[in-house]
């Protein structure tokens, strides 16, 4: 089959064997696969991952141990757990210490015709969902990961560093929850995508909001949330890229501040969220590309302009 | 008055105006004053304050607002707040933002013979604490900021780097409300003053403890801190210093780890936990220089092997 790989040098659209399923996974064929913006930081050396690039996906369940789910429509989550530890028994089978992750830590990816997966991982796409808006399923658990981990009060004034694809739906998830949200980011076009929900910005004013997402996917941007928010605040870091940030510890002492790292999260309020249509993700989608151009698409996916970029198998 | 006050450039004892307090001040002659890390590196550039140093004291009111006040033992909270402020009037007056702060910003400090402070500010000392013990009440108040700003579960593993001044206090506090507690430092001597609430290692196990409080005063002990946590853990920062920190943000977001800054804390429970004999500060005491020797006591107070250093005016 046609994959986008990566050797560790460049990506490239390769004939790699088609995967073969262990009796306790299931095969899936891909219908839609979406590129994030850790592949792109995956292919200039973020992981040192090698192999069929891509996690966020939608696709058919082609075969199964339980036959009754081949050919159910699927989205799946992407952290491959061992199941035993005492990580995986306390919930936390995200944070396993021996687990792989689809396209990113020794399991090959979604940017593929087929790929395998655990049918744990697996969550049904409603019928009502369309491919284009399942295949956000994924990038909108990690936006719902924030609310997961940390309790607001209603009204929390909350800002959002990058109006790039994690702080549109960080945005969205967060108005829906009650918070009162700026997004700040320098895209007129991008920008405009949450008007409806949310404030926006070109530069935020000081130490003026209780909880700051940090989504710029650059190193300059925990200076930047350590600059806005309130004393006693909260700065949630969703950025993950190549490389290391300065910080100057003292104002996190001095005004004791709050970091919390975060990173994927639960699908059941994507999917719902999507279902209900009380968050339309797809408002996201900046162009389709046939597998075969990966190379192209993940060019795409890097230009200023762009927001989510599909690959079709 | 004699004076150990800083000018910018080097640390001097001098002869300054003895304060006079306004009509809503008091009047505190020191008794006793301890020297902190902080005032070492305010003499190294830190905060870019001059004047009196010192925020650590304890001593007896000479004049109040309220005339029974005087002749009393007191100690004193060094973050002087507007009242009148939102933070102030929601209790964060240590975080209002036109607060001073006694020693470190816009006020001199107690390494003198007398100190104006609010009557507010002022804790009355239990008879039966010494001075001696009484002068720890600041530094191990900030000790207990951890367990009012975090809730721990029983027996949580929880390790403490550097095995200075405020690494030992918060080995002691931590234990003390229950915690399993390893103080990790280089020094055998200083390990050995918590060897019975505590575990003592030169070298802590990697990803290990769901709670690190780094208190190493240096540069790299964020990183160690990094390296100890388990993922989902929190690292607990109590190190404040004269420069950056390179910190590796990915392995924050992947871990999903909390970073969260602690500075000066309750009085309250410290006081308590001095009176009531659960936490004896005394064990941390060096040596004593009169305050005309003050300088020399910076500098033995900055020596390896020293703890807490007093001047004595």
């Amino acid at each position: 089959m046609k994959a986008l790989t990566f050797d560790g040098t460049a990506p490239a659209v390769r004939d790699v064997p088609t995967p073969e399923p262990a009796p306790n996974e299931a095969l899936v064929r891909i219908s839609l696969a979406g590129i994030c913006n850790t592949d792109l930081e995956i292919v200039r050396g973020y992981m040192g991952f090698a192999g069929t690039l891509g996690h966020e996906m939608v696709g058919v369940v082609a075969s199964h141990p339980d036959p009754a789910m081949v050919g159910k429509r699927v989205t799946s989550e992407i952290n491959l757990a061992c199941g035993a530890c005492d990580r995986c028994a306390a919930g936390l089978g995200r944070h396993c210490a021996t687990r792989s992750v689809m396209g990113i830590l020794n399991k090959d990816g979604c940017f593929a015709e087929h790929v395998t997966l655990p049918p744990d991982n697996l969550h049904l796409v409603p019928d009502s969902v369309s491919d284009e808006a399942a295949v956000f399923t994924e990038p909108l658990a990690a936006a719902y990961e924030i609310v997961e981990q940390l309790t607001f009060p209603a009204g929390t004034k909350a800002l959002v560093l990058g109006d790039g694809k994690l702080g549109l739906l960080v945005t969205f998830v967060l108005a829906a929850e009650g918070l009162d949200v700026t997004l700040c980011g320098h895209h007129p076009d991008k920008l405009a995508l949450v008007r409806d929900v949310a404030d926006v910005c070109e530069t935020a004013p000081d130490r003026l909001f209780d909880v700051v997402v940090e989504a710029t996917g650059s190193p300059a941007g925990l200076s930047e949330a350590l600059s806005r928010v309130v004393p006693r605040g909260t700065i949630v870091l969703k950025s993950t890229f190549h490389g290391a940030v300065e910080l100057d510890t003292a104002q996190l002492v001095i005004d004791e501040l709050t970091i919390v790292g975060s990173r994927c999260g639960p699908f059941v309020p994507a999917l719902s969220a999507i279902e209900h249509d009380r968050i339309d993700p797809t408002l996201l989608l900046t162009r389709t590309f046939p597998m075969s151009e990966g190379v192209r698409a993940l060019e795409a996916a890097a230009a200023p302009g762009s927001l989510k970029i599909l690959l079709k198998p």
